[in-house]
Order: structure tokens, then sequence, then C-alpha cells
């Protein structure tokens, strides 16, 4: 019988390939990007930025294969709208596992399966019994949790709130009470050019004595985190760049 | 005025210093050992084994000074039991930050302030005004939750859950019901020697369509996950390692 490959989640970096000419090594692994510019056979969000990357990789690791031998398949988009309902089959994607290639799964950024489609791929593969191979990379959601200060021994991630602001006001309230009952850092995240709205409401929503955390464009030049209470978020106001992604923390006092 | 050092959260390996002969460079970038060969000043959990890590570093990126001229300052060590209540007041520790030294934060394993007492010193830091820098590097909770094909676009960790039998059980079925409530992966982790016993509680307690997946010795030789439904994990047992860490996750079915 045949060993099948191994599915590897390939960290990407957090740069969105804005930063093209920045040196991966800065945030990959020496030993994420010679497994990366091994594999000939790739899942992506998207096939044009994955290449880019693989370009990147080539760069500081030379690629095992040119770049058009690679196989490179988009997953399925998500139905519109935020929550997705049943996932699709996935398994067709995997078959050159099941033929024995090692298959490389990435994101547009940083980890695979991590607040992205990708963990249906994941599932697909153990319901394959093939191995499922996580690599050491960059989580702008974990690197922001530490960065915060916030209770780091709990926390939850909850994805996007709401876009409508009565909705969106109810759902931070419910977010702060949760993060009180269980002295839980709640974690968010939102599109860039909504981060000064976002901002606005959780000054808006919370209490003063929450603390609460944004850090911007973490690994950019310029990155920053501001951790601090409510109140006096609410005396010293900042501008967020609504070109750059920022992860919010809140931490009920 | 002088411009004061910044705090930088240095990720360890997962290895717990175990692997010592492995190549740094396999999980953590060369950015990242650039920057920690370069700190003089460093805040730890465990001066001997923060040692331990420099000489790592050194055999692949020169330190910038010998090892017996940096400094290494332990954290507090928490008081007994699993809740540490009020933290202490640690901006003494950051008295080099305020003289214009860079600060390292490193933690036993992983990123720093996460799972770990560093997030009080993080916060001291931001109370000082004092930039804090994330860097990139593995953690085993994200690694595991990319493995595990768990939702992981909403998901909390728990850190650990009580050793008692029946408030084991009791916890559990609440992280169970949240689960399901809110279509979150719960993780928690143990300590090795208790992972078959954590393992066989989650057996009984869970519903038989919840999903449930380890990841053990994540980054080692010998790394797996397993994520499956519990009525499988149920008919087709496992053995889990007393020795090495394991991070375990559940979506209730």
């Amino acid at each position: 019988m045949m060993t099948p490959g191994r599915l590897f989640l390939v960290p990407n970096t957090l740069d969105f390939g804005v930063s093209a000419d920045s040196d991966l090594r800065e945030v990959l692994p020496a030993g994420v990007l010679r497994t990366a510019a091994g594999l000939s056979h790739w899942v992506a969000e998207n096939a044009k930025t994955t290449r880019a990357f693989l370009k990147r990789v080539d760069a500081v690791e030379p690629l095992a294969r040119a770049l058009q031998e690679i196989s490179i398949v988009e997953l399925p988009r998500p139905p519109k709208g935020r929550d997705t309902g049943a996932p699709p089959d996935l398994k067709p994607l995997l078959a050159p596992a099941v033929a024995g290639h090692d298959i490389g799964l990435i994101s547009e950024a940083g980890l695979p399966a991590i607040a992205d489609p990708g963990s249906d791929l994941v599932r697909a593969a153990h319901a394959l019994s093939i191995r499922v191979v996580p690599l050491s990379g960059p989580s702008s959601l974990l690197m922001a949790l530490g960065a915060s200060g916030l209770n780091g021994q709990s926390f939850a991630f909850v994805g996007y709130v709401p876009v409508d602001a009565m909705q969106r006001t109810a759902r931070l309230r419910e977010l702060e009470s949760v993060s009180r009952k269980f002295r839980q850092t709640q974690l968010m995240i939102e599109t860039p050019y909504r981060n000064a709205s976002l901002l606005a409401a959780l000054l808006a929503a919370l209490n003063p004595d929450t603390r609460l955390s944004v850090s911007c464009g973490l690994t950019l030049a310029g990155a920053w985190t501001r951790s601090d209470t409510v109140a006096r978020w609410r005396s010293q106001p900042a501008e967020l760049p609504s070109d750059v992604p920022a992860v919010f923390s809140l931490l009920a006092g």
C-alpha cells in the first residue's frame, strides 16, 4: 500500500504581500521555508497571491521545481454572508495526498485554518487518515494577545462583530459580559477600512474600567500596540489606519 | 529625554530544551534569532533554561555579548493554586527599559504572555509607556487548533480544567455546552503526566457526536494530531504519552 502524503499547514506572512520586498526570514523559520520550497501541490485561498508567496520563498530557498510546474488549487469560496453553513466536501482537493504527494495549505496571512476557510480541508484530511502537520509561524491573534498584557490564560477569538450599529453594540456588551463572567480576554478583527468605526463603537459600548488593546500592522514597519482602560482611550483618542489589519482585545475591568 | 527601550516578546521553542541539539532555525525565524542575540536584558520564567536557550541562539547567531554579561531576571512565581489573584507590581523589572535598554521577555515554551505569567509584565510596560513588540514564533495552541480542523473562526483557550474528578466532569460538560451555544472550539492543556486521565475524562463526559482533537508533541519528532468524534475515539482508543505536552480541543457536534 502506498504511503499517503501529508497535509502541511504552511504559515504566511502578515503583510498580505504588500511588503513583498521584505525578507521572509524575518517572520518565517528556515525549516518552514525549506518545507515550503519542496512542495509541488498546494491548496490556497488565492492562487495568484500564493504564486507571489512562492516567488518570495524562491528568493531565499530555491523551489524544488519551477513555479509553473507547481499545482495550486483554490479552496471554494464560502457563500456570501459571515456564517458559512454546511461545509462543502473537500476530499477531491486531497487527491494528490491520497496518491502519495505532500500538500501545503496556505492562507492569505498567518496560520492556515485559523480565522479562514481552511479548516474544512483539514477535517477532510483527518477523514482520509492523511497526516496533518502544522508548521510554526506568525499568528496576528496571539501576537496581539501577548502584546495586550490582558489575560493570556483564558481568551477567546470571536471573529467579526456585526456591522449594524445596534447589533454591534449589543454584541460588544455581550462580549464584555462574557469577559467579566469568565475573566476571559475577547479578541476580534475587522476589515481594515472599518477599524476606526469599530474602535468608536467599542469606546461607546464598553465600561470605562474595561481594558481595551489594539494592535495595528503587527510585523510591519510602524507596528504598534496600545493597551489601556476605556476611560483613558476616551480621554486620549487614537487614529487607526484604514489600510492595515488590526486586532482588538478586551478584558472587562 | 532618553528614548526608552522596548519590551520584545521573544518566542521559545516547544521542546522545553529536551531536543537541545535540534536547530532553533527549524521553528524560529532568523529575524527573531537576530533580535534575541542582540539583547542584554531578559525577564524570564526560569533563568537557567533561558541561559540554555541563549546558548542555542549563540550556536546559530552569535550573541552580541558574552552570556555571563547578559542580565536575566526571573518573574516572581505565582502563588500556589491555579488562580493567581491580584498581580504583583512588576515595574521594577522594567528599569533597564526605562534606562534606554531593550528587554526580552521569554517563557518556557512558545509565545510569552500566553498561558504563562508574563502578561503582568506586559501590562506594567504599557503603564510605563514602554513599546511592546511581539515577535513571530510557534504557538502550540494555534498549531493544535489549525491541525484539529475544528472551528478556527471562533475558539477559546480555557487553560487547565480541575483535577478533581467530579469538578472536572462538570467543567468539561460546561465547556461542551458553551461550545454548542457559540459554535466555538474549546482548547485546554494539562500537565503531561495527566494527559491520559484527561483524555479518559473527556471521553466519559462528552457527547458521542462532539468532535475531539488531541495534538501531541507539536514540532517534536513523532508529533501527531488526531481529530475525530468522541464515538470513534471510544471505539478506537489511543495511548497518550505521559512526558510530552498535548493540546486538547473540542467542538460540540
